[in-house]
């Protein structure tokens, strides 16, 4: 999926959401746990309550590792029941050195033939290249995460007197393009996307960590926004987990819903 | 697996080799593609021919992955051919926020029963304390790689004047302890093991990059080792594709043997 692609679902549906698919056998309304495979039950009826109100889905890969191989094939029946024109990432955060790299690159973007993948930069140049061979593939790379150890590391002051992922995203930003790279900046810096939008201005942004996180919508639209909008905002548990009882589906596109209002006064 | 156990395995064979099974459908003997399961063929007879000289196996996660479900599987039985007393290590580099790096943990601590797992440091502390809780389990955080790409980011210097991965090992060796935390250093970077056995004098470290990637075994063993060793040392590509023939187990132990031999010297 290229970037005209992905602006014109956006246009067209006037969202930017993101939806991540932390699918969860101890979270899901209890109901379901009689189904056979009752996490891509759950899958199945979120995409059904919710597909024309978001333009990507985000399996995080750990929640589906967890349950061992099963999980893996639930992962790919939810991938394929994703209806194509719906960006679909992998939020993993893979990397390694160059040989290894290329092995997850197949994995993501041939085997499961996701169309992006989140990744962890600390390897460097080599560790990311291999993912930017692909066509219409994303490599989304963690810039500066909405978590509390986003401290640890990522905001460590450098010699030249920039932060490290300002660093991170300056030196990354030029291995690949517009076309074929993302970054992953938290909602929960508002404050900083401004300088971030300075330092990359053209590129998509993934953002987590709106709702359960405690992110600002609105403070983080009018400060990351770009001419393409460039902007995909992910909400996980705060829609998927809305209801609890057999309304779940309904529940999450209620909040969805929210979301998508709110966006699309920006469109 | 504790500490002590490791110990007394490293004196017992006279060895702090580390396997690493890379194994790749590609590369393997082409007379094991007729048997049933291939990979796990190649496995045990690469794990009966190598068990009496080292004392860890790290499987490379990626090179799993790679075959979808079915990888996952060939990873579970090789795991549990692998005898009870030696270390084994998911090289996975995984790490994410709190909720999701605890479904990573599960995932290698639990589903899969590793002893240890590589994890990337770039998200920070709340993404590496959910693998600090597992008891008589390894947290191997990434310090220094052996790949170019460790110039990109590891390298930098801060403003204080240190680089950036001696901070990354400097804080995060504070998360947990000498018994469940090791830390990656790449044998490439054998000047650099002085000024980290000053940090962290008493961890063990797990050291890629000898063999293929060009690193001095012996440079490594005179700057690493410490009172207990302290040192597992990786070879993958070196010893396990040392043959391409019938013969590949044999050429495989040949290999481990030259390395163990050269260990035993100072032990």
């Amino acid at each position: 999926m290229n970037k005209e692609d992905i602006i014109e679902q956006i246009r067209k549906k006037k969202s930017f959401l993101c939806i991540g698919l932390d699918s969860d056998l101890s979270k899901i309304p209890s109901f379901l746990l009689t189904y056979d495979d009752p996490i891509y039950e759950f899958n199945k009826r979120i995409i059904d309550a919710t597909q024309d109100l978001c333009v990507a889905y985000k399996p995080n890969i750990a929640f589906y590792e967890t349950m061992g191989s099963k999980g893996w094939d639930i992962l790919k029946k939810t991938l394929n029941y994703i209806p194509k024109n719906i960006l679909t990432i992998a939020d993993a955060k893979r990397a390694d050195i160059g040989n290894t790299a290329k092995k997850y690159a197949e994995t993501f973007f041939s085997t499961y033939n996701f169309d992006a993948l989140t990744i962890a930069p600390y390897m460097g140049e080599d560790s990311i290249r291999p993912f930017l061979k692909y066509s219409n593939k994303w490599s989304i790379i963690l810039g500066l995460t909405s978590n509390m150890g986003s401290k640890s590391f990522q905001s460590l002051v450098l010699k030249n007197g920039t932060q490290l992922y300002h660093e991170v995203i300056e030196r990354s930003s030029k291995w690949g393009n517009t076309e074929n790279t993302m970054f992953v900046i938290g909602a929960t810096k508002a404050q900083e996307f401004k300088y971030i939008r300075k330092i990359i201005p053209d590129h998509f942004l993934l953002i987590p960590g709106i709702g359960a996180q405690g992110g600002d919508l609105d403070e983080v639209i009018k400060n990351g926004i770009n001419r393409d909008v460039g902007l995909l905002i992910n909400s996980s548990r705060g829609i998927i987990y809305a209801g609890n009882d057999k309304k779940f589906a309904i529940k999450a596109r209620e909040e969805a819903v929210k979301i998508q209002k709110k966006m699309s006064k920006y469109l």
